[in-house]
């Protein structure tokens, strides 16, 4: 199969510039956003006075860089590949060794829809540490990890703003466990990125096919969609047909992690019969996704056999479709979750190709009325324990939290997780502050996102209008995407992110000077903004339609000053 | 002019309803939706469990009654005007008595856009006091008090639910300057309701029109329109032609308290010319409205001849049009504002209808770099002055507040208003949290919105997504409402109001069972939930989209509970 190469446009009044490193010869792609002068007229002379560029982080990837061919059938540049390699530390693998892999790759009525190159993955070599953790605790500064520290600065430096976020600042975080770089080997076409309080808050996004609804290359298209948005980590949660195959396609051609819950492809394998579960099922999919190169896993092990009780006192049960599917298993088989029982063999597989875990909360809260139960915080503790057995191992972990959370409660989580889980990152979905606004649910979750963000989780997972509802379209993903970048940078406003403030000062000074055109550059939607202004206005761009010529506050501030100076 | 009768849908499975007064003959108008039973098989039987009706706050009016005739040329019931004129303490004068009032009226050529019934205005008789605080104070509970408390319960009682909102409690706060009861006497069409922290969350909304872009037909539309969606007060912000008239056609249409700035009006009648203002201009613009039955002025009597100086070291100076105006006044003349220096005799005038003062925050900050400044805490010191100079009068007062703040520093914000201004209520404008990103700021407000609003502030005025852009069209109203709408409700948890959390279970027992048209009528918009539903939805409402068959965690969860059982 050969799909259409996907496009979106570039950003406007921008260009993709590459900063350098100092330790290694990397090239830290950002976005620089070009502003208009401001125009004043001083004794009927016109004077121009330039505005400084604004550099903003990226995730588009070299999909805005016109300098990059893109071909979706031959995937995104293996930025990562030769630092892997230089390490000496992995092996090439001969082909794909998982069971289910083979078989699909063997079966050649896929060809038609299979990605076109085939690609050796690569594994820790025999008795080789190989994990970010791993080098972190050994002192050793990674050209990730140089890669994030410039990427979260900017040009803060150049601005002259302090930042304590160097790069072995970044080490000592990854290596306490209180930030992760999800960085697959296998997957190195990803530019490397930060999970940690310590550092700006990221946001995932959900795509993936469900019941058929989805084909290829709508999903790739709606990933790299989310990136150009502002998305930092995709999960595929598809759980349709020929998820294998989907998933090669969105890895091969997505600049930024990717994530996936293993146990929806092992159900898929069983015909959706929980009962059939098994641990070598869940197993041979895990090494499936290692070699594709999934860089974190969602994996439920905190859910447990004597959980099921606790959810009988509960409005809306559980919600977390991998708990359910876990807590289902352990009351059929009455037996303790494998994925609790085999949790050191989870860790010792991800650790040969650095795959992170977002240890999943299959028992978090779906309603209001559920926040903040013994269901949810007794899972919370046996996270905390798995996360110690996961270090162990040098494997990366964060942890998800809700959910559904009334403000007054939200506070509760973020403590609660930092004691139980020795500050691993907390990984948040929302959490929705009131259940009754279904087709704005992008809105009431980003309002819990925005508080919780900036209580110190470090990465929110956006949610669209159309939660509990049907699945987003391109608009939503758009919408979703937007709705918890607001919430993210609000929440680097408050905890004070390095250099997070200049954007905002940017867009207040370009507001107060009438700039339009850099207004709509300099915001997270370009093109709405634009859109909105367009529709409504004249040439006029001296005032806002909001207040009309002789009530423009600005103007009139302006005149105020004008007035003083003249006396 | 005849205008045509505003049609807005009435809520889908709702019915009006009317709960008695115990102390007055009153009716107090609420939403009841009516929610499908419980369906469930048992030993192949089915078994329906009727679920309780659901019962919420309506601001929607006499609109959504199909017992009451709508017809706009006559005007909504006249719901208080016995209340009023039951209190023998009133005198119906023989006219309108403000200069530009009797002018207009004299104006043939109005004849054709004027609202074609003539009301004779209402003032309080010779020495009487009048307002609901001064009954308030000396111990008299009104209908207006009873009315609220009923309102703020719904059926809380029936429910089993405990609330401190009795009348009693109603006028405590009231006599305490605590919350206010915006009700002139000359808008009896309104449905009295109040603002203070002890009640739920309020919300403004603002409409009007500006350099003629909108016709009054459409002001009263989006009015109308304003209400059915949730709005609680209505500012009409008009600064185009003939808002006289306008004004007339909403007041007498509107079901909810409406507000005004009087300065706008007052600059208009001097040609936009900020020197050419008087106190004279100004006082016949106050008296003009008070007749018209406008329930609160913005008054942005804070704003000093000092504070202009304040201004020079921000980013985007004075952002408040009735603060901009009144700095340049006083820098233009050298002196104190009017409004500062004729504030008793403001009030003494206000107090005559029983019009609330909002006072105008107008050196809030317009950008994110300027929050908390003292430019801005100053004036809100003047503020709390001036609450007092009104309590003397028995004037009801609320406190503007910004704007554009950081989360870390909204708190801030709310513990030094309630220290400055003596407990009267807080009432913000969002804040926006961010300024990046425009045509998406009824979110960054809504996030902190929602915040404030917890912590205390009683009222929150929408922002639409075209703030900073556009004016606002329908959908863009319904869109602002709606986020505001959330945020009141999230706030309303969060403070633990009475019964607030009722909908929001009755939201998630539906989910729970996939009552679907449940959740969408329970939902503050049930015609855009339901829309998202039907777009991709086919006939089988067992399972979501966003799962598939395989993967609903509440459908295993209710198979989890049912293999328990079956044990």
């Amino acid at each position: 199969m050969e799909i259409n190469t996907i496009k979106v446009d570039s950003y406007p009044s921008s260009e993709k510039i590459y900063l350098n490193g100092a330790l290694y010869p990397i090239k830290v792609a950002m976005r620089k956003i070009k502003l208009t002068p401001t125009v004043t007229y001083e004794n009927g002379e016109r004077i121009e006075r330039p505005n400084d560029d604004l550099v903003v982080y990226d995730t588009s990837g070299a999909y805005t860089d016109p300098n990059v061919t893109i071909d979706i059938n031959k995937g995104l540049p293996r930025l990562r590949e030769q630092w892997v390699k230089d390490r000496g530390d992995v092996v090439e693998l001969d082909g794909i060794t998982s069971e289910y892999g083979r078989m699909r790759l063997a079966d050649k009525s896929l060809d038609a829809i299979r990605f076109p190159h085939t690609i050796r993955p690569l594994k820790a070599a025999e008795g080789k540490k190989i994990t970010q953790m791993s080098y972190a605790r050994a002192g050793k500064i990674t050209p990730e990890m140089e890669y994030v520290a410039i990427r979260e600065n900017m040009n803060n430096a150049e601005l002259g703003i302090e930042s304590h976020i160097t790069p072995e600042f970044v080490r000592q975080e990854v290596a306490a466990g209180r930030a992760i770089i999800p960085a697959n080997i296998n997957h190195p076409e990803a530019e490397p990125m930060i999970i940690g309080k310590a550092f700006s808050v990221k946001l995932n996004t959900n795509i993936g096919n469900s019941a058929l609804l989805s084909s290829i290359e709508e999903e790739v298209n709606k990933a790299v969609w989310s990136c150009y948005w502002g998305g930092d980590t995709l999960m595929d949660l598809s759980t349709g047909n020929n998820i294998h195959e989907t998933r090669e396609w969105i890895i091969r051609n997505c600049p930024v992690p990717v994530g996936t819950v293993p146990i929806y492809q092992a159900l898929e394998k069983v015909n959706g019969q929980v009962k059939d579960l098994t641990w070598e099922i869940y197993r041979d999919t895990l090494i499936e996704q290692c070699e594709q190169g999934v860089d974190y896993f969602t994996i439920h092990a905190g859910v447990m056999k004597a959980h099921a009780d606790l959810l009988e006192s509960r409005l809306t049960g559980c919600v977390s479709r991998g708990g359910s599917i876990m807590t289902e298993w352990c009351v059929l088989h009455n037996q303790e979750s494998f994925l609790y029982t085999h949790f050191d063999e989870i860790c010792e597989i991800l650790s040969q190709y650095d795959v992170a875990i977002s240890l999943g909360d299959g028992m978090r809260p779906g309603s209001i009325n559920d926040a903040n139960d013994s269901a949810q915080f007794l899972e919370l503790d046996v996270l905390g324990e798995l996360t110690e057995k996961a270090w162990a191992h040098d494997v990366q972990v964060i942890i998800e939290g809700p959910g559904h959370v009334p403000m007054h409660k939200i506070k509760e989580n973020m403590e609660r997780q930092i004691k139980s889980c020795h500050e691993a990152p907390f990984y948040t979905l929302g959490p929705l502050t009131t259940d009754i606004a279904p087709a704005y649910d992008h809105i009431t979750s980003a309002i819990g996102a925005a508080q919780i963000a900036w209580l110190g989780t470090a990465m929110i997972c956006y949610v669209t209008p159309k939660e509990h509802l049907a699945l987003p379209n391109l608009e939503d993903v758009r919408s979703g995407v937007i709705a918890y970048k607001i919430a993210a940078h609000a929440a680097d406003l408050a905890k004070g992110h390095p250099g997070a403030q200049v954007r905002d000062n940017a867009m207040s000074k370009a507001r107060f000077e009438f700039r339009w055109k850099d207004q709509f550059n300099i915001s997270l939607d370009p093109a709405r903004a634009k859109e909105y202004y367009v529709q409504s206005h004249g040439d006029n761009e001296k005032f806002c339609t909001m207040c009309g010529p002789n009530f423009c506050a600005m103007r009139i501030t302006q005149s105020i000053c004008k007035e003083k100076g003249d006396k």
